[in-house]
């Protein structure tokens, strides 16, 4: 154990310096490190394992709905940005310019996509012109860039990897439907997958997308009780369509502008997916999402049969599980703590004496249980832990939810709330955004959402005790 | 047969104009558009599917070998792009450069990765230091820049799509393996899953990626009998290694230099299939990567139960290929001539006569061949079909280039040859760069490779007569 100790003892603990200890898992998991260029990371081959496991999981949910892919041009013209006035205020101070393409000085600067509502508005006008090219429902995987002053791994980089969607419907009710729709199934696949809880809810007019009508968001705590922005559904109202000349003629022989969403989820998830679930000893990956479930450990693999049964098994269990041996020559020790600081939701040992008896030992990651099974029932226990394992990280992440998400009704305690106890604050609110700036200036909270679950705390507003419209989450955020 | 007739006739004819039936195919089946900014494209959901199938066959088979993915940021700072000569001089010219970030003018100007090795190499400067640590078998999928004169949808654009392998090894004889295994698994994939035959060969040292040691390549013949460069993999030695000053402590306690590789297919490749297999009704798709393998037309729709075994075929089929079904409003003509557009392999019509005899009719996309087949045995038949087409393919396309490779043992041949026939040359080299370009000069011709599988045509240069180092295949490229 002497290994273990040593691999375990090189991160700081999560109490001691919560920040310092993100920095730590995403270096020692091996999932980022910082590239030669500002606030740029290079995804590493198990965060990018990690992030094509999400990417095909939201992928197939998506396509199951009638979505397709498309690729667009990573440039955006200067005045294409500009098309739509709240949008290009929103961005333009954030977005990388070429301006020099090879030797040449360029007529127009060309914005690096910091997201692509414009290109998608220009190719829309171009293919929409009929009742019967509706709905479009399009997406994209791509990277995009935003010139962010401070950035962490994950959380806010100046290039990250996310995937947009872009949607065009013949009513408002259906892009309204549509919006709702795309937040539930990354609600959905945040539940499902991640075993991360989130509350659904929309945004204050504040905190919305620039050029949006509405955005609806899900908000996950993190194990420091702050928010994280998971995912975000937005809702334009026909407001581009116009911006960009987008019509078509509907049923009854009428010029209509269609309605719009767009919808993204990044990176930004696995910052989510380390500060939920990751403990001291590192990172903690939920099953259906981890580039290996099962780590097979040969316990005293000089011994004759032992590195063979390690190999036959993993052969066998490929079927139920990701499977990976490691057979170096490092200590079981050191490859114990490897693991578990990679956040393997399953690890197999097995050894000379579990070969003579049939059997071997199976140990969960989030909780250390361990189990010895007969080698005969792997095919059946294997999925019954990872499961197992992923019911006990989703109840784990509510319960530390629900005890740290507090409920106030007036402004000292608010500030008092805010101030000792790290998490979230349900509070009335009037709609009025005077209330969200003085909370943000006195309690150094922001409004997260105003979740769909509405709860009648109290009948005034917290900070200014007019008439409240509707209830709201507060807290500080990622 | 009106609608079809019209569709038909809306595309170019190949022997008409070739280059105009290309851009029609490019348009008609939806592959691609113009986007906003010159030279880029939208590949849009049709052409995405196709790069997706693409992209998941090369992904599975670079992971069989042990490769993993990487996401590395797409900007380079001009001083690291400057880091070795020869890359730096190839590719500086046709950089996009990022100046300015929001406000603020960058102290270092950023260029928007044309190829990776740079960055790909700073980072193994990082990460390797001992001879445990190789080799490193990286890949990424990702867009990358080129600021191009002139541009056709994926033969070439400003920004394309690719993936870049960029590995290293303790020596040059693993680096060199590698380089011919990676080759290899591009010239399996184009004549297994894309039943393109290929030549596998080395580039000259003129036409060698700039900084390599030694690129080799597979070259196809296009329709119109030029050749299209259709994947390379590139020897680097120790060039950038010492470069990067990327060293590592071998087996015996020394202090060595990697030895290194890089391998890329782009969405050229896509150009490729549309100009081996394409005719005048459109598109042509290999069945491997086809997004739809099987068009499922019902006949007479509105006659009861013809829509609901059209689905129920669909739903069993959907076991054994790719599905779709249209049950659109449009008339069976105009969806005959659309999905003969769109290349789809195979097409089912079932009708209400069909439906009483328990049968169907499916129609191959190469030859127009119809088959009429019990509903009883369509598991079977239509992978057997599927494989019939790539066979069809494949054998046509071979049954081309050899009509159309041609051998000349002197200069008079060789220009008239060049001249009147398209197509590929067969001569022998003496190896000097004097003959290639003249070669260019006065026969219009470059040299496409040095086939691995040599013949021995003649003992002289064709060019200058002097003694022949190696037979070189010549002709004109995309």
């Amino acid at each position: 154990m002497a290994d273990n100790k040593k691999m375990v003892e090189a991160i700081t603990s999560m109490d001691e310096n919560f920040a310092q200890w993100y920095t730590d898992v995403v270096k020692k998991a091996e999932l980022a490190s910082y590239s030669g260029v500002r606030g740029c990371m290079i995804v590493r081959p198990y965060g990018t394992a990690l992030w094509e496991n999400i990417r095909n999981d939201l992928d197939s949910r998506f396509k199951a709905l009638g979505h397709e892919n498309i690729m667009m041009p990573m440039f955006i013209p200067e005045s294409l940005l500009q098309r739509e006035k709240d949008h290009v205020e929103g961005f333009a101070p954030e977005v990388a310019w070429v301006t020099h393409g090879g030797e040449e000085k360029l007529q127009e600067r060309l914005c690096v996509r910091p997201t692509s509502e414009t290109v998608f508005c220009e190719h829309y006008a171009d293919i929409i012109h009929s009742y019967r090219d509706l709905p479009k429902l399009y997406n994209q995987w791509c990277s995009v860039v935003r010139w962010e002053k401070t950035t962490r791994p994950f959380l806010r980089t100046m290039e990250f990897y996310w995937q947009e969607g872009h949607t065009m419907h013949e009513t408002a009710e259906e892009a309204l439907e549509e919006t709702e729709r795309m937040l539930n199934v990354y609600a959905d696949f945040c539940e499902q997958s991640l075993a991360i809880p989130v509350v659904k809810g929309r945004k204050t007019d504040k905190e919305k997308f620039a050029g949006a009508e509405a955005t609806y968001t899900i908000e996950a705590m993190m194990h420091d009780g702050k928010a994280l922005q998971s995912g975000t559904s937005h809702y334009f109202g026909d407001g581009f369509a116009r911006a960009f000349d987008i019509q078509f003629t509907d049923r009854a022989n009428q010029q209509q502008y269609p309605h719009q969403t767009s919808w993204g989820m990044s990176t930004r998830i696995i910052g989510a997916i380390i500060m939920t679930h990751g403990d001291d000893n590192g990172l903690v990956l939920p099953p259906a999402v981890a580039p290996i479930q099962l780590v097979i450990l040969p316990i005293a693999q000089h011994k004759p049969g032992v590195l063979d049964k390690a190999h036959e098994l993993a052969d066998r269990l490929s079927a139920v599980a990701r499977v990976k041996v490691d057979d170096s020559d490092n200590s079981a020790g050191w490859k114990f703590a490897e693991y578990e600081m990679k956040g393997v939701p399953l690890r197999l040992e097995i050894g000379p004496r579990d070969i003579e008896n049939n059997q071997c030992v199976l140990v969960r990651r989030d909780n250390r249980e361990k189990t010895v099974v007969s080698l005969d029932e792997l095919e059946t226990k294997i999925p019954e832990l990872l499961q197992a394992v992923h019911d006990g990280l989703y109840q784990k992440a509510l319960a530390r939810r629900e005890g740290m998400t507090f409920t106030v009704t007036n402004m000292e305690d608010m500030v008092k709330t805010a101030d000792e106890q790290p998490g979230l604050i349900k509070a009335m609110w009037c709609g009025d955004e005077a209330c969200e700036m003085k909370l943000k200036e006195v309690a150094g909270v922001t409004s997260r959402c105003m979740p769909f679950e509405q709860e009648q705390i109290a009948d005034t507003c917290v900070c200014c005790g007019k008439p409240a419209k509707t209830m709201v989450v507060w807290g500080k955020a990622y």
